[in-house]
């Protein structure tokens, strides 16, 4: 079995040109639905009214109900009288009107009254026919158009149908989903995984799309890597479900059933789609079985989360719309400017999650991780760009279309911090959420911060950024960064760097010069950073070269990231703050003590859209917060540092 | 029990103050729920991940894993050869590293050699430490956030918090509430109503909106309208569910008895809402019974559909959120030009139904009817516009906010019509709904449309003006209305007028004379639509003035409304096209035969955005579907009038 790679639009050709041979291409059929069942159901047929609303005249006031004809008379001074309940009758709200009567006059306009042949009700001013009263068919006539086919019920479209005569309501069949995830290497999210075992989520999160999606979903067990299990299970699947979703195993190393096992159940159709990430994506059909009156569609779906989920975006998406009757998705979208340049293979459609938010004038988007592996990307992304095959890549500065995945009012409310990452900013976001403010923060380094700013593509900036010359922190490079724009350097905590060793700290390092020469493997952060900026200043002073350190040009993102690489035997120490080294109970030497600013351009810092945001810098519980960290100085925070604004 | 309408501002202060003396103006209580069930749900808490992703140094190849420092001086010319399984060992992807190894090198790039001791690979290049690995924690680090509190979760953040570890997830609870639609009028919905009995169908709206909201709902049986009862099951419900809805009663007639069952069961905060359609909201509290902690939030919710669903919106749904720990709601937004002037009354907020639609450069709104019986303008509407109380009405052309239902991408995808209506509208919507187009069509008869379309609120107009002085169909409106501005007039379809009557025309019409003086009971159609103005011509033509017939001033503005009244007994007779006559099973009397013609202004009619509209005209299915309509001619359809474009 051979990867063959075929751009996405021949591969949904292929793919359509069969659902259409099995009838498959169109909507999987109708059936009746309990109308208060019907939430989110899409409609099979155009819905006509089966009776009028209202289905007779009815009172819209308490009061009498009269000939309104008869009335035409009356005025203050010559007040017509009439008989109850022969020429009116009392009726509530919502009452039929007698036949005879054609208006309703309101109880607290009429006096009652005494008449010769019983008692009666006195009008002083003439009652127009059919006043008060909602005659029938006035919000909606028997045989008029209710809601018409494929369209999404929603409540009021539930309430109108009722109304109109339905408890049962024609709409499309739900499509369902057999999700079958294979591999030997995985064990069930909810067990303990040891090294070499992987937690099996993707099924969970295919599970959960199709549900988003209006399909129902069933998540079969882990299948291992046997080629004759995995077939009895897509036979049986193939048989029970509208569409079987095989997951990992697409790809074609030893160990990847996929393709054998849909050619020798069926045929595939597909082997290989250029797109990244997912590219390893199957598409077959399995032959029809027992009675099946068709070959049941089968996707394998790439092992890589990030694939997977994308998998189920372009191919198992536009699928269940158009079983579910509903025209293909017209996602949101809005035009932004890249913050950062991306290099993409020319020959692949790439799937880039981008970060959104509005900085000023500008809506702006910033690339996340582009790794196959990492879910986290998905978690964090506002959107998504789609790079033609035939790009090489985006330019920074470049105007492009996002998909978005949240709302555009959402994307208003978003503040776009860039530059150095440090926890106080999750912190941060969590308090702001409190609010509906959703903070995006970017992780590039001090200076990839500033520099971000001067291009107006943040609204602030994390920054650590110790002057060589002066000792001074953040000031001088905001003044060189900024070019002179306005702005304002506010601290929010003082930090304490030093080493992050193993637990215990068994190497037994004192400070920088331990590291020299040492064979001790290092792990440093990347160029740009305040981290690596510090290390430099402080190597310098102590005239170590780069050269004697064993791992200095192994670069992490993170004071996380080196903190992992620590614990995970990678390396045998790095620098960083004593929080990252505390949260994975590593060994911390403190070296140094810094100041983390946040920078804010000059118009920025006076909107209200950064109001909340500096109003948590006096908020007792945020500084709490902050202050439990491990290794963090809340008292200057909030103090203004240097302004030019 | 007196009413007495209070701000909606002032309604929801009392309403917070009294949630929060319950505590319960926060999120209702954490619960643990299995991840693959918490699609939509809230995290209670910031979630940090249990464990890093991936949890072990992982291959990212099928390859074989080795000491990347041993393979530093490999070239083509002095191959690295490595005993297999001591210093190289064979990984699948996703295997764990062996403890000694730091780098993977593909299978593909390597040559299997016999070596003296053994079986060994041979490498031509260095593999450089940590390449083809996928380092513990690249995707999360143990500790780092995943998701923070207040999330609503979507597929891709269950499948990260499965993957670190997550088999339950702390998410607020979902609130229950309890809805008892209570009134002795009522019947189910689902069974056969008679005259003055109402179909119960708000509660279906109500649980659904619910449901939208992330609640869970339980609709109670309908409760007489006996207040003993009423309190009863009050009371049960109050112990049972975290919210109770009673539906209808709220008000002061002599059977609302919602205010008095509160009264008597806790507290009524508010009487009266000064909102329209819906002001007779009332709020309350049942004390605490049984073993509870704390009182029970009550609503009364009005009786008219649309006023309770609107209640729904903006008494119910500001709660769930809160009690869900989300913060309120922000709707997406648009700015629009309202087309027609719209009088409020001063005192009170009106919440104004609308279509929206993207006429060239300009967004438009069209108000839709306000009655608040009239549940089909929410489901025709595409947002809601908030008139502040103190404001007396807007003007047209007013620029307004509207907070949309349905997103900015649907509103680019929808067509305005506004003008005359004819059932084939309905067929057209049917039609482009399967492309994902939305036709946004409303009622202004065939010179307010003409109208629209030089204010330039429409894409297109359906219109059918016969010109007296002439006797030519719709030019010589159009030529007049559009004032030069370049149009095209292209022909629908032509249509039968005609008396419509009761079934088998009881009262012998054959034709307008026979209206004249005969105490006829007629109903007319509003000024401006093409019916008046056919009926006025003729009448001119024979002689017969308007006083003459009895009923001229009452005007509907459909002819399913003239219909409508014909069938109720409301008139006798109306002037109308025969598919309405038959749709209601009504006599029909043909006097005219009339051009109903579809003008498009010269920019509309070739732009790609009518494209799928104006092949209609040629679709064979559409055209089918036209015909069979009793009273249709399609032979002229798509036949070009008059152009000046």
């Amino acid at each position: 079995m051979y990867l063959s790679d075929i751009p996405l639009d021949e591969a949904w050709e292929r793919f359509r040109e069969a659902l259409q041979a099995e009838g498959l291409w169109q909507p999987l059929g109708a059936e009746k639905a309990a109308v208060e069942m019907c939430l989110g159901r899409v409609t099979a047929e155009p819905i006509w009214a089966r009776r009028s609303v209202p289905h007779y005249h009815a009172s819209a006031m308490d009061g009498f109900a009269l000939r309104g004809r008869g009335t035409a008379g009356a005025s203050e001074r010559i007040p017509v009288d009439l008989l109850v309940p022969t020429d009116a009758t009392y009726v509530d709200t919502g009452d039929a009107l007698p036949d005879w009567a054609d208006a309703v006059v309101p109880v607290e306009e009429v006096e009652k009254v005494p008449l010769a042949s019983g008692s009666g009700i006195r009008l002083r001013a003439p009652v127009p026919p059919w006043s008060h009263v909602r005659p029938m068919g006035e919000d909606l006539v028997q045989t008029e158009l209710v809601v018409p086919a494929g369209h999404t019920l929603r409540p009021a479209d539930l309430g109108a149908l009722a109304a109109t005569g339905y408890s049962l309501v024609p709409v499309w069949r739900r499509p369902s989903v057999a999700i079958i995830p294979t591999g030997s290497e995985l064990v069930r999210a909810d067990v303990h995984a040891p090294a070499g075992r992987i937690p099996e989520f993707n099924s969970i999160t295919l599970a959960a799309q199709v549900q988003t999606w209006g399909g129902t979903a069933e998540r079969f067990d882990i299948v291992p890597d046997d080629e004759e299990q995995i077939r009895e299970v897509v036979a049986f699947a193939a048989k029970t479900h509208d569409l079987v979703l095989l997951n990992a195993g697409s790809s074609a190393g030893s160990e990847d059933y996929t393709a054998s096992v849909i050619a020798s159940l069926g045929e595939v159709l597909v082997h290989g789609i250029a797109v990244r990430p997912g590219h390893p994506v199957v598409i077959g059909m399995i032959e029809a079985q027992g009675g099946a009156q068709h070959r049941t569609p089968i996707i394998g779906v790439p092992g890589y989360p990030v694939s997977a989920a994308l998998t189920g975006e372009i191919v198992v998406e536009p699928l269940l719309r158009r079983w579910r009757g509903l025209p293909p998705a017209q996602p949101d979208t809005i035009q932004a400017i890249l913050t950062r340049k991306v290099h993409s293979s020319a020959g692949d459609l790439e799937l880039l999650r981008v970060t959104v938010g509005r900085v000023g004038e500008r809506i702006v988007a910033a690339p996340l991780s582009r790794g196959a592996g990492v879910i986290s990307s998905l978690v964090r992304a506002d959107g998504i760009v789609f790079i033609p095959s035939g790009v090489q890549g985006l330019e920074a500065g470049e105007r492009i279309t996002v998909r978005l995945y949240r709302s555009p009012a959402e994307i208003d409310r978003t503040l776009v911090a860039l530059g150095s990452h440090d926890l106080t900013l999750d912190l941060m976001a969590q308090f702001l959420g409190r609010e509906g403010i959703h903070l995006a923060s970017g992780n590039l380094g001090s200076q990839g911060g500033l520099v971000a700013l001067a291009r107006g593509e943040a609204h602030f900036s994390g920054c650590h950024l110790l002057d060589p010359e002066t000792g001074e922190f953040n000031v001088p490079y905001v003044k060189r960064y900024l070019e002179g724009k306005p702005a304002t350097i506010v601290t929010l905590v003082g930090r304490e760097q030093g080493l992050i060793t193993a637990a215990g700290n068994p190497r037994g390092l004192r400070g920088l010069e331990d590291l020299a020469g040492s064979g001790i493997g290092f792990i440093n952060r990347q160029r740009g950073s305040g981290t690596r900026l510090l290390l430099d200043y402080h190597m310098s002073r102590a005239g170590i070269v780069p050269q004697s350190i064993d791992g200095y040009e192994r670069e992490e993102y993170t004071h996380l990231g080196v903190a992992a690489a620590v614990a995970s035997g990678r390396a045998d120490a790095g620098l960083g703050i004593r929080a990252a080294a505390a949260a994975l109970d590593l060994g911390f030497v403190p070296l140094f003590q810094e100041r983390y600013d946040l920078v804010f351009p000059g118009e920025f810092y006076a909107s209200p859209k950064l109001r909340p945001l500096l109003g948590l810098l006096d908020d007792q519980e945020f500084r709490a917060a902050v202050a439990a960290l491990p290794g963090y100085d809340v008292s200057p925070m909030g103090h203004v540092v240097w302004s030019s604004a």
